[in-house]
């Protein structure tokens, strides 16, 4: 599905399970993706001995970037031209998340349309985890 | 690295190269990790044929990913509580990119310091690709 602008009503929300029980792999897929191999995120011994974390968790912007996917599902893609989040509450092995945009206003600007959204990713006991603005071009 | 309180100057700076002859493959990793399968990024044929780019393009958000992790090697982990970025041109498969962060203001909020950053990544051509901003806490 792709916003078009005939579709677009303030208020109007969308939102997406992305990722459901995550794993330690995928956390380890991300880091060797995105080449952050902080051990906090890998590496079970240091993060429980040294760092003194309960576990291992997710890179924030691993969090980001599921939710980015629900934003571009939305908006289709390469419309995306703002993404803005804060990193709230930490993301650990096992949780489900899911991600939602409301659009919260319709702007004109050099001859075509933006929507701006206001997002939130939240986990299976409804605590925020992150929340953030992105804003899209539309045709 | 991981800047201390005392180090803190307004337009101070940090770069950092994130990545050199970005690969096809990598592009493909940051898909499986983060779920994003966009033929746009990863199917040639698809994208010449019928989306019509000259190639396939890296997912914006892992540029933004790179970028984040030369955020973080900054200010150390854990700390950056905002992250937001405008996605200014495609990033191409072969493209070196290097991401910089410059000290914009130092806050004192909440009995604790953070520091405001204004983030940007060129291409081999001194292109933006990406621009933004991010907020760490320093202790």
């Amino acid at each position: 599905m792709t916003l078009k602008k005939q579709d677009l009503t303030i208020g109007d929300s969308y939102s997406e399970l992305i990722v459901e029980d995550l794993t330690r792999t995928q956390i380890v897929q991300y880091a060797g993706a995105s080449g952050d191999y902080n051990p906090v995120h890998t590496d079970e011994k240091f993060v429980t001995e040294v760092a003194g974390y309960p576990t291992v968790f997710a890179h924030g912007m691993l969090t980001m970037g599921m939710t980015g996917r629900m934003v571009t599902n939305y908006v289709g893609d390469g419309q995306l031209t703002y993404y803005g989040v804060r990193f709230v509450n930490q993301v650990w092995p096992g949780d489900t998340l899911t991600a939602r945009a409301e659009i919260s206003a319709i702007r004109e600007q050099d001859g075509g349309t933006l929507v701006d959204l206001t997002i939130s990713t939240t986990n299976q006991d409804e605590k925020f985890v992150l929340t953030g603005n992105a804003t899209a071009r539309i045709s």
